[in-house]
């Protein structure tokens, strides 16, 4: 006998959405949600399908935001099961998004059903945004739907992420900020040549290897409260020709910030640029911004859900701000408070991806008492 | 009417003889220098043909060195000529080999052949080594048949190799040594992982960074009256998945000493362990020697050169040990005085390979003038 949740989640596994494929999840959502009395909006932008449903017409907005879409499964042939036909096995529900979000998703349309059905005459409204490419570019999913919605005024005032957010048991973590990300991409100009005539060319590695030395031990913030320190991290460089008497005629260099509340984007920008002409590179760079930092430090949101959590599961969860980038970032610059919270996210992204089937459970009721906190 | 020299080149030249082919190159020598009455020994190592040839049986030894292999043509397409038969054009004879080295190996023969031919009982010896893999791995070459020789305990004392020396005009320098060539591979170790938790990995590439700055800025020594500096140049570093977000396990890195008679390989080797020892490196690290340093300060055969550019020339050469490494560094070391003397360089390996055509015969005549003040 598996509850309702479990059973949502399983038919959610089954339907094959890698990004961007939604593959009819949003479709499966809207058939539940529409007859509580949503209003259902698909917005489709080029090869992504997001889904803004929404209950009540005023304030204020709760908003379950989340994505239909999931990262390839890697070699199918090493899964235990099949990895797009979901299987419980000794306790845990296996399958490609079972943590990662469709657990969270069927619990998120359990607890609204639960929840609309004892409380018809609730207050605000109830929202769900939903996405198929929080795993890809993140260019047509949860930006242009926030875009839409600023455009005609309608706002969210508290976001509930059904990101993993658990580390060892459901609700012991939950994410009330992320650092931003900010890569760079740095080409250091050299001039190419013969490595028995240095004098007829200029070495495009030892011109930048001072540099990047410096760049790794700057010391850019000290982080705060609820930021640990901004990190820089060089993830690739290249250069040579492949033989070994050739000085390379430049050297391409990748880095990443993840950086904390306590410096911009601008600043960071700034201070690599005075670091590569302090050390006279000729250079061209590309930086990508990815997202920029947020904080929920307190408010309702967080309030409501530390104590829907503790009431719960009987423990006091505790608020992070660590890890990777989430959609979170798109949804807090509108004002919005914006909380993670969903599974364990021990198997996330890996072979064999799975979810208690007892936590999708207890997270359906950690959802459900949350509403009641802010909407009775 | 073009002379014999120019024939020679000709008929050598339409040889295709890529590493490490001969192509008949060395029958082609066999049969000039066999009725002048050369002994003639085909040395076969694996893919690399070899020819020694001796006229006579005292010392001393005067040595031509050479190889009948050239380089790739590179996009045919781009030649203004089939590099593969020869053509003169405007006073230039285009073709692969046609400076490095098929032109001197012509100026070789009928320098022999008009000097035995006017001086049939000159006195010691004249000899030809020639291989076929001096552009390649030269593993099965110059180095098989100096073993050889030794071996048996015959000797060379002077030896002019015919590399391609000449910088503006034929003769202006020749090489009276070559700096010693070693190349290291690095393999720096970290510990891989997702940029958002730097705190569980460990970024080789930071970690190489300061030791290959201070690597790129060390003083190996001042070089001296023959050698300039010793220099290093990295040549590849190679680190990162392609992703933004994963910090590498490791990093590659190639680099290469051009060193002087200074310093010893072994000297340099410790002088890097010391350096990246101090920084504190988990490494893996592997040598190639490429061949020691080589020199020829004084003595008859640098003299008997610098005389006969003169005479035949009317201006003075300038010797010099700059440049790559050739096969001299293998003949070198068996106590011979080695002297490089060829074509002007600037077209050697590239598309359209050239040589002036009257310089041919001019490098005849100065092999020809030396010939006669070592062996008359």
């Amino acid at each position: 006998m598996i509850s309702r949740t479990t059973q949502l989640a399983i038919e959610l596994i089954n339907r094959r959405s890698v990004t961007p494929e939604d593959a009819g999840c949003q479709t499966m959502m809207a058939d539940i949600l529409k007859p509580l009395g949503f209003d259902i909006e698909s917005m489709v932008f080029h090869d992504t399908t997001n889904m803004w449903a929404r209950k009540g017409n005023d304030g204020p907005v709760f908003c379950f935001a989340g994505h239909t879409d999931v990262v390839p499964t890697g070699d199918v042939s090493k899964w235990k099961t099949d990895p797009f036909n979901a299987e419980i096995i000794d306790g845990y529900l296996y399958g490609r998004g079972a943590a990662d979000m469709k657990g969270s998703l069927a619990a998120m349309l359990v607890a609204t059903e639960r929840f609309v059905n004892e409380h018809p005459q609730h207050k605000g409204s109830i929202a769900f945004l939903i996405t198929s490419d929080e795993e890809g570019p993140f260019i047509n999913g949860t930006v242009k739907v926030i875009e839409t919605l600023q455009a005609r005024n309608e706002s969210i005032d508290w976001a509930l992420v059904g990101e993993p957010s658990s580390t060892h048991k459901l609700g012991d973590i939950v994410k009330n900020g992320r650092r931003g990300s900010l890569t760079a991409e740095v080409t250091v100009k050299g001039i190419q040549g013969h490595v028995a005539y240095p004098h007829l060319a200029d070495n495009p590695i030892h011109k930048a290897a001072p540099a990047l030395a410096q760049l790794a031990t700057t010391h850019w913030d000290s982080g705060n409260e609820f930021f640990p320190p901004t990190s820089f991290q060089i993830a690739n460089i290249h250069a040579g020709t492949g033989a070994p008497n050739v000085v390379p005629g430049d050297c391409y260099v990748q880095f990443n910030f993840r950086y904390s509340t306590e410096v911009s984007a601008d600043e960071l920008t700034q201070r690599v640029a005075q670091t590569l002409d302090q050390h006279q590179l000729d250079y061209d760079i590309q930086w990508t911004y990815n997202g920029s930092p947020f904080l929920t430090a307190n408010g309702e949101l967080l309030e409501a859900t530390k104590q829907a959590i503790e009431e719960v599961t009987g423990y006091a969860t505790d608020p992070q701000t660590s890890g990777g980038t989430s959609d979170g970032r798109f949804i807090a610059p509108t004002g919005a408070q914006v909380i993670e919270l969903g599974p364990v996210n021990a198997t996330i992204h890996k072979i064999n991806e799975c979810v208690k089937v007892d936590d999708l459970d207890v997270l359906t009721d950690v959802y459900q008492r949350l509403l009641e906190k802010l909407l009775c």
